[in-house]
């Protein structure tokens, strides 16, 4: 097996990948502490989600043309996929803010970024393991992702809850803004739930 | 081919799962008969989704560890994902009954868990199958599953018109209650269609 | 490799694929523009989207029995489900504005209506491109579809910002309407930009 080359290259991508996520969602925590940040942050997301694009492009374009690749092609897919779509609904969560003309962060818009936060990093710390196929503490940071995402889904449904039942005035189109927003935020925590079963895969072949 | 071992564990782990999957739809038909049962319901719903996403896991692990599968993989995979999908919108069902503080079922709700129960009946005949891999009844239970789906769409489609046309006074807060509930539970029935496009699979495959 | 016997099948079912989203793109524009044409035009798309699901399922059926196909296995599936998926939302988008009693179709609607059609006609070059595996022109569809999904983007974050912001004394319900209305039209054009990946990867593995 030494005598097959590595595409080391698509462990350069994941990690360029990782970093854009990582910017992406200390942005997120900052736009919900500092809401008058928004429209500056709003723009640099944007061009983070543009950029993070490219990256999953490049990573699919090498995937088509390379023969032998360092980890199963459609794991490398899936990968790709679940990390762009964790970009894809931060990315979203700073645009309907802007959209829907939000002027303040609620406690669980809050708390939700920062479980996400707390997510992009477990799958930073993953990534960086991945070059060395050094998995033994991969199935720790899987199992931190999913109580991450089981934290997150009780913060929507407690919020949902909330905003349904005790609206305190806030007008039909304000529920419907913040629901959107909440939904959003929690697909973020399960897409990177996808990201976890991706690496236990992975794990799991190489154990 | 006798020589090749057969892997009997999916179809156990497989028949595991759709047992979990009866009696959610069961619960789901008695919930909306009898609503006073909802918070015992949902509390029982919740441990089953819980119990079937550690079979799912099961499946997943045991499908990477394992190198000649009775089905082809991707079917293992598609399937396990298809029936994990109809308890999730199952369970996500009692689950907006609760947050949104629903007190009572209407027409359409009962109507479309009768749907998703005689789907996952369907199924059910389907995986008790799949072992012997007697295929001769597949297509009709298939075609029933299409036949229940467009059922359910029809029962949607009637209910959105009616609760946005002909609201009777209720409050747009209601309306979108509704109508998240009314999406979730087709949304089952769409998923139960994705578990009869892999059967047809495997079914034309060992034609 | 010339030996192999080509399936042309497959290439006559996706010319057929395609000529109903040709058809039913079509329709939808001409029902934002005549609106009185809506419920001839709603059971014609109805129709429409039967044969393609007909026309999908041949092509499934099809991929299941041939051992040696003239495109991946994966791709066929793939592209099939991305033009199915494109031709369904097409679909979901008169049939709201039956269900939702829509009376007359805004500014935004009819210019998301053209882009759905504009990405459907470049769709339509490259398919009938892929029986000679002329890919000689299909970056350049490629960045065409995705130019007009980010134009559809663009319209549907105005259209949203329009709509929650200064309502014009529309209410809630009928804000909820648009909503999903745009919603799905939007999402017609992100299944637009899946059929040119998947164009995208066939091209890279021929090149």
């Amino acid at each position: 097996m030494g005598l097959i080359p590595r595409e080391e290259a698509f462990f350069d991508l994941f990690e360029k990948l990782s970093e854009k996520l990582q910017t992406a969602a200390r942005l997120l925590v900052d736009t919900t502490e500092h809401f008058d940040h928004l429209n500056d942050n709003a723009m640099r997301m944007e061009r983070l989600e543009h950029d993070g694009d490219q990256v999953v492009h490049e990573i699919m374009a090498r995937l088509s043309r390379t023969f032998i690749t360092p980890l199963d092609r459609e794991d490398i897919h899936r990968l790709a996929s679940a990390l762009d779509d964790v970009l894809d609904f931060i990315e979203a969560t700073t645009e309907h803010f802007v959209i829907y003309k939000i002027r303040e962060a609620t406690p669980p818009a809050r708390e939700l970024a920062q479980v996400i936060a707390k997510q992009v990093e477990e799958i930073a710390s993953m990534i960086a393991q991945l070059r060395k196929l050094e998995h033994k503490n991969i199935s720790q940071h899987c199992i931190e992702i999913n109580r991450l995402e089981n934290q997150g889904d009780r913060i929507l449904r407690g919020a949902l809850a909330d905003l349904f039942n005790n609206h305190n005035g806030a007008s039909p189109l304000e529920v419907l803004k913040w629901r959107d927003l909440y939904e959003i935020m929690e697909a973020a925590t399960d897409k990177g739930e996808d990201v976890a079963d991706v690496f236990e895969s992975i794990a799991l072949k190489n154990a």
